[in-house]
């Protein structure tokens, strides 16, 4: 589609707004805010301040950095949770998927990221730091790493791993039940689960030659 | 995926609201609002505004109901253009096709939509009136109708035509038929037919093939 005949600037700057979200080309951003010029005013103002407030208010919990609305999360603060295994994941993203699988009932900690020169992250940029000093601070028995099994989630893992295995804790994977090359959210609930359920110790996942 | 554990209040109300949006799942709903949260605050609040500000600015064409930054459409207000040929379409999105085909250069009628029962939409929701008065007060030669080869196309069709067949004015349909590179065995029964009963001399094929 010619981008040059919009009949209004404001419908254009609209557009081109949407069609910088992944995955919405310049089509389907059209449609979408077309969509929204039929709503009425007041949703397209709930819309509009959603994502405004979201970005403004949001927070992050000081224990475990996913996203929450207090200043320690739901799953951080309940006490029936296991608070001695950690599961280290990427993004809130890996925390939905994997409490959707009702598999895993310890506590997250959430890197914000994995390693990924390509994309300019380094170790610096992730919540490294915070999960070395929350090892080192003891009580935790058990560190499970469940991120991507990807190139750039195992480069995580070895960071990790390294930075841990000084300190007298078990540090687990996920079980490779997972294809390699597939991203985690997109794993199917029971494949995740189970992969949860047959974590390896980390050491084995490298030791047995086979890599990954 | 379940949405009782979004972690964030904040978050889920950003989520269902992208979720309303044609063509967006919950899943696609969060993976847009988690990228716009890791832009900067400024990009966040364009993007906000741009919609908003879209909504609360927007102008139609005092002439032909196009969306328009000004009173008067950039299209209505090129004298350049044939005045007296009025192709009426459904929307915007229809003009915006119709201008690529660089193939017409009369004027537009918006409607707005089309006669839609299923959707509650009936004539009077639509720019019909304004396309009578039009017709009526003289001046145009020919009305295209350039509606979707859908049952509610033709239904708005078939009203626009007992509409204005009162008046001089020659009124025509955009044709029907096998679209350019489709194979004839996959064309459906009804188009076939159809393009069978409107088949048009062959040099007026490659003759006059700019159309209008």
């Amino acid at each position: 589609m010619n981008q040059d005949n919009y009949p209004s600037r404001l419908l254009e700057t609209a557009i081109s707004e949407f069609a910088g979200l992944p995955g919405i080309g310049k089509k389907t951003a059209l449609r979408l805010v077309l969509h929204l010029l039929k709503q009425d005013i007041s949703d397209v103002k709930k819309f509009s301040s959603s994502i405004l407030q979201l970005k403004q208010e949001i927070r992050h919990c000081s224990v475990c950095h996913n996203i929450s609305d207090t200043g320690i999360c739901n799953i951080c603060s309940d006490q029936k949770r296991n608070h001695k295994i950690l599961c280290v994941v990427e993004n809130i993203k890996d925390v939905m998927s994997i409490e959707n699988t009702r598999q895993y009932s310890g506590v997250y900690h959430v890197l914000g990221g994995i390693i990924s020169p390509m994309d300019g992250t380094g170790p610096g940029d992730l919540n490294i730091k915070t999960l070395e000093d929350k090892v080192a601070g003891g009580g935790i028995e058990e560190v499970v790493l469940a991120l991507s099994t990807t190139m750039e989630g195992d480069t995580t893992n070895f960071y990790i791993y390294r930075k841990l295995n000084k300190f007298p804790v078990t540090i687990s994977t996920i079980a490779r039940g997972i294809s390699i090359g597939d991203e985690l959210e997109y794993a199917d609930e029971v494949t995740l689960g189970r992969s949860i359920t047959n974590r390896t110790l980390f050491e084995s996942s490298f030791n047995n030659g086979k890599g990954y």
